[in-house]
């Protein structure tokens, strides 16, 4: 029950986080192709952003699916989540109307880095309470994939003050790593089934 | 419970598009007859897109009451379905500021276009995935309205360059030919209880 | 099952209507308490558009827990009261916006005229199609409240551009009359339970 | 059944309450380190009214667990509550817009005692209605933090006109105090369990 309504305020905030960033898309001045150019880059820093939190939705969805119980730790743990992911509209609107700027870049990033953060602290928190299967909590114990991107997103802040489109490449990286959904908890439930 | 996740979170999204649209009606500026004139072009684009993505509920609440399973490939091309139908609001805006401007009608229907491969592309993952009983999956095979609707589609894109209202009255004949909920499935659902 | 996403979807579009009339609500330019008075006349109409979207929520809450199963044509009748449920927040910005003028008054007593008219169809179509047990059928068979709103609101509409406050009392008049939750079909539940 | 119709419908809309507040850090003109200057007062009121709505969330969360059934005097006392939160967007986007003005800071205080004065209402109703086990309700019954709240929200509203940091303090106070959940009800719970 307790988790149940914890899965449908995630899914509540997210799905409006998703969505309100369409509102960035401003309708163009015009009707002609030269009036859709401003909101272009709008729309590619709209794209990533879409897929990055379609993946946190379903790691999200496949994580609490392995999880037995909730407790007040672990729904603060996952309102903090929910703060960081709620700046990625922020962020994304920001790099798109200064088409791609490095400072907007590297605040992306941060708001990515702290949303990764988050949901390491919330992965550490349920598996300590001893929320999840034995299973699934080894099949996460080494979370190369989850410190991979934590390194990523450091290094891509100060790289993109270098060359911005670096930073993009690095964004664009790891929101492709991630596509593939946590197979690792799919597969030790599918076993342990 | 994994069903009903993605039936919430895609309640979710859809809820939201449908309403945020409402945001593009911005309240006139004076309060005479004359002050609503440039709202009644949006409003009319409103109603036209709040019945297709009435159909895509309706349809995609049918799709997936027939579905016994998900997995991760059903979530990222239900995902990729939200991606295509976020984008109607930003074309319904577009459209009605632009009082149906050609350009505008064929990004319109660009974005239809890819609504409807992305149904399609749903509807072939989860038949593929055996999550739907043979009956409808058979009851879909053929699926003429589906075939249809993407042949309309992009036969209205560049017809509305010669005859903008020609491409309206396409997108209206196929909201109304869908209007009638997917009674293949119905009708199936109810032979096979 | 079907129903519940019919709730789910419909507590979603009727939550975030509810919910963006506050974007009306523009923070005030200085901080003083002149700045305030603008947001005054938008304030109040907010308050009255929540109370009636609430009682819209509290009463369709309880017509479809009386509710037995849904088809096709309640799903549609469903999202017809949507459709105009979701016109309130443009007619309560213009409301608000033009301090009460005749005008917005009647166009927003004609939103309300129509959703009252579509939860009269909404109600009749699932009684038509048995999906409602018979003491609930009787008990709203008379809906004097239901047909006194449609009339109230009809004469609101011109009356309100003889005196304009006379359609603001009217409006007011019949919120707080349906303020008190449909007793009729609790009353009926408790018996039959 | 009812219940979890209430619980969603409060879960919808304080998660978009929540996630409508990012709809207030604006876009900011210009990709240098000072055109973020003007968003940072906005961020931190953002921050502070991000924990709150998450605090009232929890409470609200653990409030309903505990308790047993519904009526319509619950369902109007809780939209009750959800009126004063929906005002919680408008206080913190005028506080942060201001940068911290004395009387915005006044009216974001009226907002959060009537959404303390809100929440005291909804709990006294739930455990006059037998709603609660006796447990629960004994728990609440000297509900010390609910009324220290009402005491320094009152006295921080004309306090922020001397000095307005004692204002923001006492926000901030009264947020971390709260941000413990009901460890009362919690305890209880597993007490009785």
């Amino acid at each position: 029950m307790t988790k149940g309504r914890v899965e449908a305020f995630s899914d509540g905030v997210i799905a409006i986080l998703i969505t309100i960033m369409v509102l960035e898309l401003h309708s163009p001045d015009g009707a002609e192709w030269a009036a859709l150019v401003p909101v272009l880059p709008v729309f590619l820093a709209y794209v990533l952003s879409f897929v990055i939190l379609g993946i946190y939705w379903n790691n999200h969805h496949h994580m609490l699916h392995a999880t037995k119980q909730v407790d007040g730790a672990v729904l603060w743990a996952n309102l903090h989540l929910l703060f960081w992911l709620s700046l990625i509209p922020f962020g994304t609107g920001w790099v798109g109307n200064s088409h791609f700027a490095p400072l907007p870049l590297a605040l992306y990033g941060t708001v990515l880095l702290f949303c990764a953060i988050a949901y390491t602290i919330l992965q550490t928190v349920i598996i300590a309470h001893h929320g999840m299967t034995a299973e699934v909590a080894e099949a996460l114990h080494h979370d190369l994939k989850g410190k991979a991107s934590l390194v990523l997103y450091a290094a891509a802040i100060p790289l993109g003050f270098v060359w911005r489109w670096l930073a993009v490449a690095i964004y664009v990286t790891v929101a492709l790593v991630w596509l593939v959904p946590d197979r690792r908890i799919e597969k030790t439930l599918r076993r342990s089934a």
